[in-house]
């Protein structure tokens, strides 16, 4: 009979949203006296259990509960927020790995070490860059590529993480953090519409997908709207309209997605043919292939469209990342734990990048849990989730981390 | 043997270019000294010949070369230009008309009266009121909608024209100088490209377009570009991409031009679907039947498309305005004369409008003649057209007055 208790988290998490809370949402951005509070609030609880915690040289929450065995398993969420945030995201993982390892600690000593750790500055909100803390972890953090980020107020980031006692050029050094690491575990709301379209309280997570943005530019010919034949124009417009719908056709075809968020026309007039258009490009895939295949096939077709618009095309890369997929034995674990939870499970990428992302670039074995979202909105003070889910998502991970630590002994 | 000389009108193009341009261009500007400048130049070469000259109370310049009847035949044109404007926007009009007249009287007292106009303020470049002269004639100017209109340096257009002793509520008596108008004739470059496109230096205009100008706004849901699937959007920017495809597809079959000018997507950043956009859309038709053909097809496939995507669509008219035909025997006239010139002639509608189009809505028989335009470009100082061209526009416009002459007779 498992001491477990869900509602236990969920009452906690109302807890610390009366605390760090205000009319607009979740105020608990990163290296801010709201975060601190409710580190310190956190730090509260864990000190009831028999566990030894640290903070690493990234800032980062280390709550320890000794196994027999050196080998780690590592539970974690963050529990910084963007400005007028929701009252789940990151906080639940970590609230909802507190009751785990509460379950596990009072069954004795576990056959793994058991560390539950809480991020330090996932969202970036700051200063910019998220993924701060797992980025130090795993060593992907560059220090001199953050160092002089600066807030709205032009504080620097390497000064503000100074006032909370992390020294930037230490900050790697959480590395060490990571030895015997054997498994990672993280949940999390979906921050999407999938699950609760399937009317699916939780979904096993594949991976974070693969990303390619870019700045398309067609460049036609300026001309006056009633004077220009339509057989003699150069309509700029005309190429990203049919890029877009191109781009839509990729996505679905390949099972990603693809989208055009921003257009801009110039010269902009009612009275003008457009000379010039500029869009954006945000294609994403959980395999790299696909992402490459549509990718070509964009490119492609932005140069069959130029040629039949008979204007001109070029491309610029604005960002990219590969995808990163989870662990094929942790994805089958969860699979087992969603289903001996609430009956169905469901197999889903992530859109939005996690800490977890981090913890595959660091080569340890990872995996993702997904709760539906209503609405499948987040950053905003209405995000939410059915309590009845909530409940179910805590179970869930707490037989994860059960089968995960078997897996582990194999 | 006719005394048409066609080089003195490319001769006093050049004298007038040297003395109200500048190295931007053309800066006759209506209501300012360079433009009263220019008048006075014409005015002393007007002066030379067998002819009486009045100014309107609307400002617009009329000489006039009595004939045998009181009948009276009007060749219209504007001395002022835009600011860097091209060196034959409006001048070439009244240059001609001046060479032809000196032909007539030339010839001995004509069977009609022969009138040349100077329209006032054609433009509109000062005060964003174009065709001010010519709508005060022709009735249609309501001087409540234009009397506190201010030019950049905040001074009213009223109290402008009353510097030029222009009295705004005294204009539309100009309205009586149309008296006995029974033919109104009108050269001018062709400001687009189609005459150079088809290797011809004349054309016969049929009329001055309708236009149809609306904004369109398309609703569907914001969205994060990597957690929401391709058949969970409501991507808002899918209505203007089909729609700006099926408006040129629309103006193709009914042989007018429909133009999508300008686009704006909200919240416009590379990682959302786009909750709103905003398109502009310009239609233009001589014919009526035609141009509300192309509007009422528009507005269903933007309904089809609203319901394709699930997204909401509204729209707003910005402006409108109805086709103007010119005079159908004047138009044959017109053929002829240009036959006679240069061996071929072409038709083809006006998409900007004219003075020409006042006339036609006071009622007078109203023809216009293109010639063609370099590169399609005006408004701008490398505005041009070949020499020979130029000649021959002369030339075809003497033959047209006599032919119109001839015609008013009957």
């Amino acid at each position: 009979m498992s001491s477990l208790n869900p509602q236990r988290t969920i009452d906690e998490l109302k807890e610390l949203r009366a605390l760090t809370g205000d009319e607009n949402g979740a105020q608990r951005i990163a290296w801010t006296e709201t975060w601190a509070k409710a580190r310190a609030w956190l730090r509260a609880k864990m000190e009831q259990l028999p566990v030894s915690i640290e903070t690493d040289e990234a800032g980062n929450v280390w709550t320890t509960l000794k196994g027999e065995s050196d080998d780690v398993l590592i539970i974690g969420g963050h529990m910084d927020s963007v400005p007028n945030g929701g009252w789940l995201d990151g906080c639940l993982n970590v609230l909802a790995g507190l009751e785990v390892i509460r379950r596990i600690a009072s069954e004795g000593k576990p056959p793994v070490t058991v560390r539950l750790v809480d991020w330090a500055d996932e969202e970036g909100a700051r200063f910019g860059r998220s993924l701060l803390g797992s980025s130090a972890a795993s060593g992907t953090l560059n220090p001199d590529d953050v160092r002089d980020l600066k807030d709205k107020d032009g504080i620097r980031l390497e000064d503000a993480l100074a006032n909370y006692d992390v020294s930037l050029d230490m900050a790697t050094d959480a590395h060490r953090q990571l030895q015997n690491a054997k498994a990672y575990l993280e949940l999390h709301i979906e921050q999407g519409p999938v699950l609760e379209g399937l009317d699916l309280p939780l979904g096993v997570v594949l991976g974070t997908v693969g990303v390619e943005r870019h700045s398309i530019k067609f460049v036609g010919q300026e001309a006056h709207s009633g004077s220009t034949p339509m057989d003699r124009r150069k309509d700029a417009l005309g190429g990203v309209s049919k890029l877009h719908l191109d781009v839509r056709q990729i996505a679905k075809a390949h099972k990603g997605v693809g989208t055009v968020g921003r257009v801009v026309t110039h010269p902009g007039i009612v009275t003008a043919v457009v000379g010039q258009a500029e869009m954006t490009l945000d294609q994403r895939h959980l395999d790299p292939n696909e992402l490459a295949a549509m990718l070509n096939e964009a490119k492609a077709a932005s140069e069959r469209i130029a040629a039949e618009e008979n204007i001109e095309v070029s491309w610029s890369r604005l960002w990219q990342i590969q995808p990163l997929p989870f662990h094929p034995d942790l994805i089958e674990l969860c699979d087992e734990a969603i289903i001996e939870t609430v009956g169905v499970s469901h197999r889903l990428p992530s859109g939005p990048l996690h800490d977890a992302a981090e913890m595959v670039r660091a080569g340890v074995p990872t995996i993702m849990l997904f709760v539906q979202s209503l609405r499948g909105i987040s950053h905003n003070k209405i995000e939410d989730t059915k309590e009845e889910h909530l409940l179910q998502c805590v179970e869930a991970l707490d037989k994860l981390a059960t089968k995960t630590m078997a897996w582990m002994r194999k």
